[in-house]
Protein backbone atom coordinates (compact mmCIF):
# COMPACT_ATOMS: atom_id res chain seq x y z
CA UNK A 1 0.00 0.00 0.00
CA UNK A 2 1.03 3.70 -0.81
CA UNK A 3 1.66 6.16 1.79
CA UNK A 4 0.12 9.12 0.43
CA UNK A 5 1.73 9.78 -3.00
CA UNK A 6 4.69 7.94 -2.46
CA UNK A 7 5.48 3.84 -2.47
CA UNK A 8 6.88 2.40 0.50
CA UNK A 9 10.22 2.88 -0.24
CA UNK A 10 10.07 6.18 -1.41
CA UNK A 11 8.29 7.72 1.82
CA UNK A 12 10.83 5.51 4.06
CA UNK A 13 13.47 7.42 2.44
CA UNK A 14 12.17 10.84 2.99
CA UNK A 15 11.79 9.87 6.73
CA UNK A 16 15.16 8.38 7.51
CA UNK A 17 16.20 11.63 5.40
CA UNK A 18 13.82 14.43 7.48
CA UNK A 19 14.17 12.22 10.85
CA UNK A 20 16.93 10.35 11.12
CA UNK A 21 16.21 6.96 11.41
CA UNK A 22 13.06 4.62 9.69
CA UNK A 23 10.97 4.91 13.15
CA UNK A 24 8.43 2.49 13.81
CA UNK A 25 6.12 5.32 14.95
CA UNK A 26 6.67 7.33 11.58
CA UNK A 27 5.72 4.52 9.33
CA UNK A 28 2.49 3.71 11.55
CA UNK A 29 2.33 7.81 11.36
CA UNK A 30 2.65 7.90 7.50
CA UNK A 31 -0.23 5.28 7.10
CA UNK A 32 -2.44 7.48 9.74
CA UNK A 33 -1.84 10.58 7.47
CA UNK A 34 -3.01 8.83 4.46
CA UNK A 35 -5.75 7.27 6.08
CA UNK A 36 -6.84 10.76 7.31
CA UNK A 37 -6.13 12.46 3.68
CA UNK A 38 -8.74 9.75 1.80
CA UNK A 39 -11.22 10.91 4.22
CA UNK A 40 -10.95 14.07 4.17
CA UNK A 41 -14.30 16.61 4.37
CA UNK A 42 -14.98 18.88 1.26
CA UNK A 43 -12.93 22.44 1.10
CA UNK A 44 -9.84 23.72 0.52
CA UNK A 45 -7.81 24.24 3.39
CA UNK A 46 -6.64 21.85 5.83
CA UNK A 47 -4.90 22.73 9.09
CA UNK A 48 -3.71 19.79 11.35
CA UNK A 49 -3.69 18.45 15.18
CA UNK A 50 -1.23 16.26 16.79
CA UNK A 51 -1.85 14.60 19.64
CA UNK A 52 1.90 13.70 20.23
CA UNK A 53 5.15 15.36 19.99
CA UNK A 54 6.58 11.95 19.19
CA UNK A 55 7.45 11.25 15.41
CA UNK A 56 3.88 11.77 14.44
CA UNK A 57 4.43 15.29 13.92
CA UNK A 58 7.25 14.55 11.27
CA UNK A 59 4.74 12.21 9.34
CA UNK A 60 2.12 15.45 8.97
CA UNK A 61 5.31 17.79 7.69
CA UNK A 62 6.24 15.33 5.24
CA UNK A 63 3.30 14.31 4.14
CA UNK A 64 0.75 17.57 4.35
CA UNK A 65 2.00 21.46 3.39
CA UNK A 66 1.19 21.71 7.09
CA UNK A 67 4.36 22.84 9.34
CA UNK A 68 5.22 23.66 12.88
CA UNK A 69 6.60 26.83 11.06
CA UNK A 70 3.76 27.65 9.52
CA UNK A 71 1.32 26.95 12.49
CA UNK A 72 -0.71 24.66 9.89
CA UNK A 73 0.60 22.09 12.41
CA UNK A 74 -0.30 22.42 16.04
CA UNK A 75 0.62 19.99 18.47
CA UNK A 76 -1.29 19.12 21.96
CA UNK A 77 0.80 17.43 24.32
CA UNK A 78 -1.45 15.10 25.31
CA UNK A 79 1.03 11.80 24.62
CA UNK A 80 -1.77 10.28 22.89
CA UNK A 81 -1.04 8.45 19.00
CA UNK A 82 -3.48 10.39 16.74
CA UNK A 83 -3.95 13.14 14.13
CA UNK A 84 -7.02 15.41 12.60
CA UNK A 85 -6.97 17.12 9.42
CA UNK A 86 -9.70 19.60 9.69
CA UNK A 87 -11.06 22.55 7.03
CA UNK A 88 -9.81 25.69 8.70
CA UNK A 89 -12.53 28.05 8.57
CA UNK A 90 -15.37 25.87 9.98
CA UNK A 91 -12.95 23.25 11.82
CA UNK A 92 -14.83 20.13 10.41
CA UNK A 93 -12.60 17.43 10.20
CA UNK A 94 -11.21 14.02 10.20
CA UNK A 95 -8.94 12.53 13.32
CA UNK A 96 -7.11 9.03 12.83
CA UNK A 97 -5.76 7.30 15.89
CA UNK A 98 -4.33 4.06 17.04
CA UNK A 99 -6.92 1.57 18.02
CA UNK A 100 -5.34 -0.65 20.88
CA UNK A 101 -8.48 -3.11 19.96
CA UNK A 102 -6.96 -3.84 16.22
CA UNK A 103 -3.19 -3.58 18.02
CA UNK A 104 -4.22 -7.30 19.33
CA UNK A 105 -4.09 -8.38 16.22
CA UNK A 106 -0.43 -7.81 15.19
CA UNK A 107 1.55 -8.93 18.66
CA UNK A 108 4.84 -7.42 17.14
CA UNK A 109 3.88 -4.07 16.74
CA UNK A 110 1.42 -4.11 20.00
CA UNK A 111 4.26 -5.46 21.72
CA UNK A 112 6.21 -2.54 20.54
CA UNK A 113 3.81 -0.08 21.06
CA UNK A 114 3.47 -0.85 25.21
CA UNK A 115 6.88 -1.53 25.52
CA UNK A 116 6.10 -4.94 26.14
CA UNK A 117 9.93 -6.09 25.96
CA UNK A 118 13.18 -5.01 25.81
CA UNK A 119 14.40 -3.19 22.55
CA UNK A 120 17.05 -5.73 22.09
CA UNK A 121 14.47 -8.70 22.03
CA UNK A 122 12.51 -6.53 19.29
CA UNK A 123 12.08 -8.53 16.14
CA UNK A 124 12.78 -5.08 13.90
CA UNK A 125 12.19 -7.24 10.31
CA UNK A 126 9.06 -8.85 11.87
CA UNK A 127 8.22 -5.37 13.45
CA UNK A 128 8.17 -3.58 10.19
CA UNK A 129 6.66 -6.58 8.27
CA UNK A 130 3.73 -6.01 10.60
CA UNK A 131 3.30 -2.27 10.43
CA UNK A 132 3.55 -2.95 6.82
CA UNK A 133 0.95 -5.64 6.20
CA UNK A 134 -1.49 -3.64 9.00
CA UNK A 135 -1.39 -0.11 6.99
CA UNK A 136 -5.40 1.40 7.49
CA UNK A 137 -6.27 -1.84 9.88
CA UNK A 138 -4.80 -0.60 13.24
CA UNK A 139 -6.52 2.66 13.16
CA UNK A 140 -9.53 3.79 13.59
CA UNK A 141 -11.23 6.91 12.31
CA UNK A 142 -13.94 9.61 13.74
CA UNK A 143 -15.62 12.66 12.22
CA UNK A 144 -14.93 15.75 14.88
CA UNK A 145 -15.22 19.39 14.87
CA UNK A 146 -12.50 21.63 16.15
CA UNK A 147 -13.49 24.23 18.77
CA UNK A 148 -14.41 27.48 16.88
CA UNK A 149 -11.73 29.28 19.68
CA UNK A 150 -9.07 27.04 18.59
CA UNK A 151 -9.17 27.81 14.97
CA UNK A 152 -8.29 31.41 14.69
CA UNK A 153 -4.79 32.12 14.51
CA UNK A 154 -3.58 34.83 16.99
CA UNK A 155 -2.44 37.64 14.90
CA UNK A 156 1.08 38.65 16.11
CA UNK A 157 0.84 42.10 18.33
CA UNK A 158 3.19 44.63 18.73
CA UNK A 159 6.95 44.14 19.97
CA UNK A 160 8.54 45.68 22.72
CA UNK A 161 12.54 45.22 23.49
CA UNK A 162 13.23 43.39 26.88
CA UNK A 163 15.03 45.91 29.51
CA UNK A 164 17.18 43.13 30.59
CA UNK A 165 18.61 41.28 27.29
CA UNK A 166 17.63 44.17 24.84
CA UNK A 167 16.44 42.00 22.65
CA UNK A 168 12.44 41.94 20.81
CA UNK A 169 9.92 40.39 22.38
CA UNK A 170 6.19 40.01 22.43
CA UNK A 171 4.66 43.03 24.33
CA UNK A 172 1.74 40.41 25.80
CA UNK A 173 4.35 38.73 27.86
CA UNK A 174 4.61 41.59 30.40
CA UNK A 175 7.77 43.81 31.05
CA UNK A 176 10.35 41.49 30.00
CA UNK A 177 10.55 38.58 27.68
CA UNK A 178 9.84 35.17 29.08
CA UNK A 179 14.01 33.83 29.17
CA UNK A 180 14.53 37.14 31.20
CA UNK A 181 11.14 36.26 33.33
CA UNK A 182 13.10 32.85 34.60
CA UNK A 183 11.92 30.62 31.63
CA UNK A 184 15.29 30.62 30.56
CA UNK A 185 17.07 27.27 29.18
CA UNK A 186 20.68 28.44 29.98
CA UNK A 187 22.62 28.70 32.70
CA UNK A 188 24.61 31.88 32.87
CA UNK A 189 28.40 31.33 31.49
CA UNK B 1 25.93 34.09 0.52
CA UNK B 2 25.25 30.20 0.79
CA UNK B 3 22.50 29.19 3.45
CA UNK B 4 23.91 25.94 4.48
CA UNK B 5 25.04 23.39 1.70
CA UNK B 6 22.60 25.22 -0.08
CA UNK B 7 22.78 28.29 -2.77
CA UNK B 8 20.18 31.03 -2.14
CA UNK B 9 18.07 29.28 -4.63
CA UNK B 10 18.16 26.49 -3.95
CA UNK B 11 17.56 27.17 -0.33
CA UNK B 12 14.49 29.50 -1.43
CA UNK B 13 12.92 26.50 -3.50
CA UNK B 14 13.30 24.36 -0.32
CA UNK B 15 11.26 26.79 2.02
CA UNK B 16 8.69 26.95 -0.67
CA UNK B 17 7.66 23.13 -0.99
CA UNK B 18 8.04 22.49 2.54
CA UNK B 19 6.54 25.94 4.18
CA UNK B 20 4.03 26.86 1.48
CA UNK B 21 5.34 30.02 0.90
CA UNK B 22 8.47 32.00 0.67
CA UNK B 23 8.22 33.88 4.17
CA UNK B 24 10.96 36.24 5.23
CA UNK B 25 11.49 35.09 8.59
CA UNK B 26 12.67 31.60 6.88
CA UNK B 27 15.15 33.34 4.84
CA UNK B 28 16.45 35.11 8.61
CA UNK B 29 16.08 31.86 9.60
CA UNK B 30 17.91 30.25 7.24
CA UNK B 31 20.91 32.29 7.68
CA UNK B 32 20.71 32.22 11.30
CA UNK B 33 21.23 28.50 11.53
CA UNK B 34 23.83 28.81 9.03
CA UNK B 35 25.65 31.16 10.95
CA UNK B 36 25.04 28.60 14.25
CA UNK B 37 26.33 25.82 12.28
CA UNK B 38 29.63 28.28 11.64
CA UNK B 39 30.26 28.47 14.66
CA UNK B 40 29.69 24.87 16.50
CA UNK B 41 31.81 24.09 19.49
CA UNK B 42 33.46 20.61 19.33
CA UNK B 43 30.68 17.70 19.42
CA UNK B 44 29.82 14.81 17.33
CA UNK B 45 25.95 14.96 18.10
CA UNK B 46 24.06 18.51 18.21
CA UNK B 47 20.55 19.49 19.48
CA UNK B 48 18.57 22.50 18.58
CA UNK B 49 16.63 25.16 20.53
CA UNK B 50 14.36 27.77 18.86
CA UNK B 51 12.63 30.59 20.92
CA UNK B 52 9.98 31.15 18.88
CA UNK B 53 7.05 29.06 16.89
CA UNK B 54 6.86 31.01 13.79
CA UNK B 55 8.99 30.28 10.71
CA UNK B 56 12.06 29.62 12.58
CA UNK B 57 11.51 26.06 13.48
CA UNK B 58 11.03 25.45 10.09
CA UNK B 59 14.88 26.62 9.07
CA UNK B 60 15.78 24.50 11.81
CA UNK B 61 14.24 21.12 10.09
CA UNK B 62 15.03 21.53 6.90
CA UNK B 63 19.25 23.05 7.86
CA UNK B 64 19.85 20.40 10.52
CA UNK B 65 18.93 16.62 11.09
CA UNK B 66 16.62 18.10 14.31
CA UNK B 67 12.69 17.76 13.42
CA UNK B 68 10.43 18.62 16.44
CA UNK B 69 8.84 14.46 15.62
CA UNK B 70 12.64 13.31 16.58
CA UNK B 71 13.09 15.54 19.69
CA UNK B 72 16.35 16.98 18.58
CA UNK B 73 14.34 20.82 17.89
CA UNK B 74 12.67 22.06 21.38
CA UNK B 75 10.30 25.41 21.22
CA UNK B 76 10.28 27.36 23.94
CA UNK B 77 6.84 30.00 22.96
CA UNK B 78 9.40 32.86 24.01
CA UNK B 79 8.06 34.89 20.86
CA UNK B 80 11.95 35.75 20.21
CA UNK B 81 13.71 35.42 16.95
CA UNK B 82 16.59 33.18 18.43
CA UNK B 83 17.93 29.54 17.60
CA UNK B 84 20.64 27.40 19.59
CA UNK B 85 22.11 24.43 18.45
CA UNK B 86 24.27 22.88 21.17
CA UNK B 87 26.28 19.84 21.88
CA UNK B 88 23.98 16.91 23.31
CA UNK B 89 25.74 15.96 26.25
CA UNK B 90 27.51 18.41 28.17
CA UNK B 91 25.22 21.72 26.66
CA UNK B 92 27.69 23.37 25.48
CA UNK B 93 26.21 25.57 22.32
CA UNK B 94 26.04 28.09 19.94
CA UNK B 95 22.64 30.62 20.63
CA UNK B 96 22.44 33.24 17.25
CA UNK B 97 19.60 35.82 17.31
CA UNK B 98 18.47 38.81 15.44
CA UNK B 99 20.10 41.90 16.84
CA UNK B 100 17.74 44.72 16.93
CA UNK B 101 20.72 47.34 16.70
CA UNK B 102 22.10 45.63 13.75
CA UNK B 103 18.28 45.79 12.01
CA UNK B 104 18.68 49.46 12.15
CA UNK B 105 20.89 49.49 8.91
CA UNK B 106 18.27 47.56 7.15
CA UNK B 107 15.34 49.95 7.34
CA UNK B 108 12.93 47.51 5.01
CA UNK B 109 13.66 44.65 7.07
CA UNK B 110 13.19 46.61 10.35
CA UNK B 111 10.08 47.83 9.60
CA UNK B 112 8.53 44.66 8.47
CA UNK B 113 10.29 42.82 11.76
CA UNK B 114 8.68 45.46 13.73
CA UNK B 115 5.06 45.42 11.39
CA UNK B 116 5.93 49.44 11.10
CA UNK B 117 3.81 49.80 8.20
CA UNK B 118 0.65 47.67 6.75
CA UNK B 119 1.35 44.52 4.73
CA UNK B 120 0.35 46.26 1.44
CA UNK B 121 2.47 48.94 1.73
CA UNK B 122 5.80 46.71 1.90
CA UNK B 123 8.16 46.56 -0.64
CA UNK B 124 8.87 42.72 -0.86
CA UNK B 125 11.16 43.20 -3.41
CA UNK B 126 13.13 45.41 -1.82
CA UNK B 127 12.41 43.51 2.07
CA UNK B 128 13.94 40.01 0.64
CA UNK B 129 17.21 41.72 -1.09
CA UNK B 130 18.11 43.54 2.16
CA UNK B 131 17.24 40.23 3.85
CA UNK B 132 19.72 38.78 1.23
CA UNK B 133 22.28 41.09 1.25
CA UNK B 134 22.26 41.36 5.02
CA UNK B 135 23.28 38.04 5.45
CA UNK B 136 24.70 37.40 8.90
CA UNK B 137 25.23 40.99 9.22
CA UNK B 138 21.99 41.68 11.04
CA UNK B 139 22.71 38.89 13.89
CA UNK B 140 24.34 38.61 16.78
CA UNK B 141 26.51 34.96 18.75
CA UNK B 142 26.33 34.11 22.13
CA UNK B 143 28.27 31.27 23.84
CA UNK B 144 25.73 29.71 26.16
CA UNK B 145 25.14 26.14 27.71
CA UNK B 146 22.08 24.39 28.23
CA UNK B 147 20.49 23.94 31.95
CA UNK B 148 21.78 20.30 32.55
CA UNK B 149 17.68 19.48 33.15
CA UNK B 150 16.65 20.48 29.98
CA UNK B 151 19.31 18.22 28.22
CA UNK B 152 18.22 14.92 28.62
CA UNK B 153 15.04 13.49 26.66
CA UNK B 154 12.18 12.07 29.06
CA UNK B 155 12.06 8.20 28.68
CA UNK B 156 8.86 7.33 27.56
CA UNK B 157 7.13 5.62 30.62
CA UNK B 158 4.09 2.74 30.89
CA UNK B 159 1.09 3.38 29.06
CA UNK B 160 -2.61 3.11 30.04
CA UNK B 161 -5.91 2.79 28.33
CA UNK B 162 -7.84 5.66 29.40
CA UNK B 163 -11.32 4.67 31.03
CA UNK B 164 -13.40 7.39 28.93
CA UNK B 165 -12.13 6.99 24.90
CA UNK B 166 -9.96 3.77 25.55
CA UNK B 167 -7.09 4.63 23.70
CA UNK B 168 -3.78 4.48 24.86
CA UNK B 169 -1.67 7.55 26.59
CA UNK B 170 1.02 7.94 29.17
CA UNK B 171 0.38 6.19 32.56
CA UNK B 172 1.39 9.23 34.45
CA UNK B 173 -0.76 11.88 33.10
CA UNK B 174 -3.11 10.45 35.55
CA UNK B 175 -6.44 8.51 35.97
CA UNK B 176 -7.43 9.37 32.02
CA UNK B 177 -6.01 11.08 29.38
CA UNK B 178 -5.40 14.87 29.34
CA UNK B 179 -8.10 15.27 25.93
CA UNK B 180 -10.82 13.53 28.48
CA UNK B 181 -9.42 15.56 31.36
CA UNK B 182 -11.04 18.53 29.57
CA UNK B 183 -8.26 19.75 27.18
CA UNK B 184 -9.85 18.56 24.10
CA UNK B 185 -9.37 20.50 21.33
CA UNK B 186 -13.07 19.23 19.79
CA UNK B 187 -16.22 20.21 20.71
CA UNK B 188 -18.81 16.80 20.69
CA UNK B 189 -20.78 16.33 17.85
Amino acid sequence: MNIGPYSYEEYAKMVESFHGTLAPGLLIGGYMVDYAMKNLPEGEFFDSICETRTCLPDAVQLLTPCSVGNDWLKIFDFGKFAVTLYEKYNGEGVRVYLDVEKLKNWPEVNSWFFKLKPKKEQDSELLFSQIREAGHSVLSLQRVKVEPDKLMRKKGGSSAICPVCGEAYPAEHGDKCRSCAGESPFVSV
